[in-house]
């Protein structure tokens, strides 16, 4: 039994690129609403994950967060009612690109409208509103969740009194930009990707998107792990040493593994669509620089924590962020961790991230 | 005209792999010999680029080394006598695969052997002989250039006395090898490649090709350049801004533009053998562990090169280089430059490469 609610919206849904007839957002809740309605925390995911980041009664099976999420972990259900809503754009419930139009009949695909991290975090609204929770404790989300998380604080500074960003950042940068942006080309490039027209109970462009994940995957993690980790070893999958085109080292198998379980997993058009919506996030859209725009905020107390292996969203970008955010929200910290796995750290160097996570709440 | 020379060898040549029939080697030189034959440098390049390291009379365009090489620049060419050869098994005048097999009268394709780094270095000697050269001054490399020198310098330790390694290393970290693995599957999987067999006259997968080279483009350069450089600049070539698919930022335009001048140029069965080679590089393969080949240098001095900013080489491996070979040759430097170009840096930051390289000479 799945712990997924499905919430259809009565009225139709604004974005900053079109509008959704009243689209639907797929969310998982954890722990009770206190009396006051005041112990929310809203948890935005990264670009890939759904909202089952943890486990349930409801749904026993692992989720993205588990080691985090839970009675006496870090973000303790005892203490906190948490939420995580699936991305709107994304595929794993909410309304998005692999979505009917309620209109049409048809299935969204590249008629959904330019998808914006902003329309993610407003569309996190209506699940709150549904909850009838006012104000949320805390908004926390990791990667574009990051993005999301403090879109949210920016555009609705009432609704949210602390702000946790991991491994996020106020802006994308050209680097990260660029591994997207190829990303995506590679997607399109494959015949079968058919201008987002491939069949929707087949898998699309599953080369294309194998070879986008694999990209991913080098982008997510660090070269130190990876030689720590696999170093030279050759691949027991390949009796066929030094051949030219099938596997042959071990990191070649790790890649082609995760990749195979990423394909046919997601949707491809989803893909595309919030993979953009990274690269044109800016926190300084919202009032012509970043002090302007951070200028709105209303926050209680933020932490920004990052990782020092990761090059996505380098550590840079963190005290970048904590840096322009500190004059407006005077209880800023900021983290900075030994992780070696990259951007990939949050989900994986547990050991570093829960006391850092534990300690804020 | 082209000052590129083409050197028939009379005779087959032993690869790991294979024999070649009479392969042809093609090679350039600056400056002249002395009458003791002892003032070669000789210089192997990285994975693309052809002879053509510096112009000379006969061929006064821009080598991809112009500024390295020539009367009173670090090579000095009143000094020494310079030889760069082109790969074995690239495409600019030595054998490789897209060359025609003169037993069969076909292309080679993938009927060409698995080509090793210790090929391309042996392949060396054929040019060095016909040039009557026993002893080279120093042998230099960047790249998987400095993985040639290197083996050269591993199999014919009487035949060089100085080794320059840049940006180079001992062994394929893992990371590398995932890159460069990517880079050859999305050629692969590009339907135009046809499992090598493209037309000749034709350019082959080249949207594989144009997809590897802007990842490689990602991998030699740093997010830090980039930042710098682009930042969140939107493109000038694309007026509908916010677009999914077009080019919208100008990191987007320079990738297109670099991407597009090397699709065509370089032949992608080349490319595979080519990258596949640096992958299977590991010095310790002389001797069973990185100490016992080394044990077989004769060097007099050598000096590494490396780049802080450098994600593919990283600086640990310049490091790991110097130290290992240090008890066997006593006079080993190493030098860590701040360039902030990445793997890239020894083509373009010259400021910093210039005096360097000028300092061993």
């Amino acid at each position: 039994m799945s712990a997924r609610q499905h919430l259809q919206s009565k009225n139709d849904f604004l974005m900053k690129g079109g509008i959704l007839t009243q689209p639907t957002l797929a969310y998982e809740t954890w722990g009770q609403l206190n009396t006051q309605r005041d112990n929310c925390i809203l948890l935005f995911t990264g670009l890939s994950p759904s909202a089952h980041a943890a486990s349930s009664p409801m749904d026993p099976s692992a989720g993205w967060w588990e080691d985090m999420i839970g009675d006496n972990k870090p973000i303790d259900t005892h203490r906190y009612f948490v939420v995580c809503i699936n991305s709107l754009g994304s595929c794993f419930g909410s309304t998005g690109p692999a979505s009917e139009n309620p209109i049409t009949g048809a299935l969204y695909r590249l008629d959904f409208p330019v998808l914006r991290v902003e329309d993610i975090a407003n569309s996190a609204l209506v699940v709150l509103d549904h909850l009838n929770i006012e104000t949320v404790n805390t908004v926390v989300g990791a990667s574009m969740g990051g993005m999301t998380a403090l879109s949210f604080a920016l555009m609705h500074p009432q609704r949210c009194r602390r702000l946790l960003s991991i491994s996020s950042g106020s802006r994308s940068q050209p680097y990260a930009i660029a591994l997207r942006s190829l990303q995506r080309e590679i997607i399109r490039s494959d015949p079968l990707w058919q201008q987002g027209h491939y069949a929707p109970d087949q898998h699309g462009p599953v080369d294309g998107m194998r070879l986008a994940r694999k990209l991913g995957m080098i982008s997510y993690r660090s070269a130190e792990e990876w030689q720590g980790r696999f170093g030279r070893e050759r691949s027991s999958d390949s009796p066929d040493t030094d051949n030219l085109f099938g596997i042959n080292f071990e990191v070649e198998s790790y890649l082609q593994n995760h990749a195979e379980r990423f394909v046919g997993a997601f949707d491809a058009n989803c893909y595309l669509y919030l993979s953009r919506a990274m690269d044109l996030f800016d926190a300084a859209d919202h009032g012509g620089s970043l002090a302007a725009s951070f200028a709105h905020l209303s926050l209680e107390s933020a932490l920004v924590v990052g990782v020092k292996s990761d090059t996505l969203f380098p550590l840079q970008q963190q005290e970048e962020l904590a840096a322009a955010m500190q004059p407006f929200v005077a209880d800023t910290r900021m983290c900075a961790l030994d992780s070696i796995q990259g951007h990939d750290s949050f989900l994986v160097d547990m050991d570093r991230f829960r006391p850092t996570v534990a300690d804020f709440f």
